[in-house]
């Protein structure tokens, strides 16, 4: 697991982010790689937002990991801070590399150093390869996640 | 459905939304009304955070339900972003009066007004009653929830 760099994304790392977000079973349906101006948008609004953490992975040079860390401060748990993980994705090149934990682990140990007591994430239903995943990296599959398209 | 007020929460709010957060089997275990400086502490956090929403419903001056609103902006989706709600409470002598429903809507409704694409939520896979609650207003539960403490 050595020769990957976890740093912030910036705009020369969308089309790689944005071919990893549609290289999925689910994202292939959402997502629009040719059409990269609402992901620059996004990314603009991201980078000015200081509760939010857009990183890659990065080894000799190619972008082959993301994710998304937003830390959310809050009044339950005596006035708990906890973290969101989203949009967690790694290149196909380098499935089975250990990216993925590394990923995870860079998440848990930035909401650590931004002072969370929670990490939380939510997986589609239907990836059971990532459920067994995130159980082995300590997380528990404790709660329901609700979502409503408007 | 008329009487309650949906407005931002302040520090006076405080003592209400705090016994609301206890008063619950989950909750109980895991607040401490008695110390109310980590929960100004956040409350302050929030209030300053542009993409943080609490509020509280108030009737006859009394704060009677409350909610926490993030918006997300994200690269997947398009760039969408997506709200999540946090800390539903409804005060025990309120169940039952639509109030809860009232609080999502307005929720809903202002996702929609900050313009999310999505909102979303989890709840604690034993709180059978708020799933069927969050399904008769349209959520789907479609994801698994997963939580690891720091």
């Amino acid at each position: 697991m050595s020769g990957f760099e976890i740093r912030p994304a910036t705009a020369a790392d969308l089309p790689a982010i944005v071919a990893m977000l549609a290289d999925d079973p689910l994202g292939a349906r959402r997502e629009s790689p040719a059409d990269l101006a609402p992901y620059r948008t996004a990314l603009d609004r991201l980078v000015a937002d200081p509760n939010q953490h857009v990183v890659v992975a990065v080894r000799d040079g190619r972008t082959v990991g993301t994710l998304q860390l937003t830390v959310v401060p809050g009044l339950s748990r005596r006035g708990s801070t906890r973290s969101i993980i989203e949009g967690v994705r790694v290149h196909g090149d380098e499935r089975g590399s250990g990216l993925g934990t590394l990923l995870i682990e860079w998440a848990v140990e930035e909401s650590r150093r931004q002072g969370c007591q929670l990490v939380q994430l939510t997986s589609d239903a239907t990836r059971v390869d990532a459920h067994r995943f995130y159980e082995r990296l300590g997380f528990e599959p404790s709660h329901l996640g609700f979502k409503l398209q408007l």
